[in-house]
């Protein structure tokens, strides 16, 4: 237990944590091979490790992000930290993912900007950040990065990968890879392929950094940043994760001033505005904006369905072979419940042990990122019975 | 029967129209008071008419367009003239709102740039556009404009009023502006108060716009237009006018070109997203920037419960005296139908004479302008009714 326990009205936190970073394709023989062809190296994946690794290695749990993430899923940097990471009330001693049973490892996506090798790191070959001259990544490259630091860290086999929205991509993408290496997958508010809508969104997100005339094709590292255009990007999103009944219920109408309307457009009449302009302001401060570009990028392309055989996503899981657990909630309408059913029956018609939960939830797609007795709980359950499985 | 006939599938056409102006308020002390307090003047007020207004003008019917429309509603402006009116699938010789038996007349609203006074008139105080001077409008200054125009028209009572989105909030405040002006009110995918996600759709619609340099606080007039900040904008709006389905039904994941994915980020990848930078690029070369932050700011401040005592949309409606048709549609998820049923309520409490009906259509809130038989009908139906009770 540490003293920041008091912080987290869910249970105890795992206290201060360090991010770490392993680097591989060091020589251009060695370099990543992306899904494009492109060749790429070196990488540098950050990570972060909560709990203990068994001695027989049995029991890794692999957290996987969403967009925006990074690999700073529970903890605190330093007693100083206000924030502990983004999955806090789920990762941690007698939580959801419980650090007292379960190694838990959390690493940076391909083409963030969590350190882990993105577009604004280092180009070996002009000595100065990549931008549009990184590669675009996807979900499969995405995990080819964690497999090697999998590799690294002498996992042979992972108990569970568990994320949701494009973690969850992640997540499904890693039990077709690496069907022999994870033994459960948790997969929460996603897709089997990104939507029209979903793509939509996407589109005029990176639309509106490119617009901003600070973007200057990608090349704004030594200079001002699209910072306008990453917060329009970071508004859409906002509104996306959110629904409806929750905007109801976090902002209705109620006027940021007391008073009536301003009249003018250079005032704020409604607290949403407030919050989504906050919300862009707070998020330039921690987010790269051709990293957005890469990572919905990244979720546009993703789809299941294309690879299997005539685009069957029956095909495509015809060579997975782990449990699933899949998780939907009833308003997200950027993930609805309808993606993930159809997920579920391709699994089924594999004859593949699934479990399917629906959650009632009013916060839109977030849900998966508030704290939920429910979800804690199936997560839980589940994990334990892969892992008595997997003993027996 | 005009030769245009033949173009539209649906019926006949009203043939060639004429866009007509009526201007008032050009003596300062005849200057109209706005909601906000202040006084705007001279106004001109551009329109159309379709039809022939009966002798004792009692089969006049106002059209009310949404928020990017205008007061071309039906017909063609000459015969080479490739596109009709706005809603030509509804109104004509034997459509939904017959004009071989209404006198139909649209009008573009304060505020917009469809010919009536707007941010890209004249400002007669300095003799340039008016840009950001031009004062904040609410529905309700739409409407009294419109009122202006029907006492220059002779009509003291519409037979009908009838608009969808924000133009079925021109209608319901028709209904408690001049209750003893207006027989039947038709709300189409519309609320009786703008909620927190479609205020915060618009507010980012806005700030996409004020992003653009161009912008220039407003005054672009004279140079460059802010097109990419109003394209973002559009492409915002687009999306919330469609569906989920309807986006799955048009695009799916269908890519643009035959091969596969781009790999790049100037290429266009996906149909979705060929479709959305070309309706950005269109809508640009029709419409004001500026219009666009005031008729969204418009329909933010819409909320007829305010209007009420103690915030009862009840007792709003209680000076009321129409007959209503309020039709909302299945997939529409700006405005779903939970919010016409509140209306439908406030309404039905007060005793008032109200029809409501909601369509199954997974065209979303464009539902409303899409040929819909049923919609057509349900629309004649109630004219005719309100006719009836009128004549009786």
């Amino acid at each position: 237990m540490s003293e920041y326990t008091s912080r987290d009205a869910s249970g105890a936190s795992v206290g201060i944590v360090e991010k770490k970073y392993y680097s591989f394709a060091r020589k251009p023989t060695e370099a990543l091979v992306l899904e494009s062809g492109t060749r790429l190296g070196p990488v540098t994946v950050a990570y972060e490790t909560y709990g203990e690794l068994s001695p027989n290695k049995d029991n890794a749990v692999l957290v996987l992000h969403a967009l925006t993430g990074d690999c700073h899923a529970a903890g605190y940097y330093s007693k100083a930290d206000a924030k502990p990471g983004w999955w806090e009330n789920m990762v941690g001693p007698g939580k959801g993912i419980d650090t007292d049973r379960y190694f838990v490892i959390c690493s940076s996506i391909l083409g963030s900007c969590g350190g882990t090798t993105g577009p604004c790191s280092t180009n070996p070959a002009t000595g100065k950040p990549y931008g549009l001259d990184f590669p675009v990544v996807t979900v499969g490259d995405m995990v080819e990065v964690q497999k090697k630091l999998m590799d690294h860290l002498g996992i042979e086999r992972l108990l569970g990968v568990v994320g949701g929205s494009l973690g969850g991509m992640q997540a499904l993408e890693w039990s077709l890879r690496y069907p022999d290496r994870v033994a459960g997958v948790i997969a929460l508010a996603t897709t089997l392929r990104h939507s029209a809508l979903a793509i939509a969104f996407n589109e005029i997100s990176r639309q509106a950094i490119m617009a901003d005339p600070n973007w200057r094709d990608g090349h704004y590292y030594d200079g001002e940043k699209p910072n306008t255009g990453l917060a329009v990007a970071r508004m859409i999103g906002h509104v996306t994760y959110l629904s409806d009944a929750a905007m109801r219920r976090k902002f209705g109408r109620r006027l940021q001033s007391k008073g009536d309307f301003s009249f003018q457009f250079d005032d704020i009449d409604f607290q949403v505005e407030s919050y989504l302009l906050h919300q862009g302001t707070k998020f330039v401060e921690r987010f790269d904006a051709n990293s957005f570009l890469y990572v919905t990028k990244a979720a546009d392309y993703f789809d299941l369905e294309q690879r299997g055989e005539a685009n069957s996503a029956v095909k495509a899981f015809s060579r997975a072979k782990a449990s699933f657990l899949v998780v939907s909630f009833t308003s997200d309408w950027l993930y609805p419940t309808y993606q993930s059913r159809e997920l579920v029956r391709a699994l089924k018609k594999n004859r593949l042990d699934v479990s399917f939960c629906e959650i009632k939830a009013d916060s839109g797609h977030d849900a998966f990122l508030v704290p939920n007795k429910r979800l804690s709980r199936l997560i839980a359950n589940f994990l334990e019975k892969v892992q008595s499985e997997n003993d027996s």
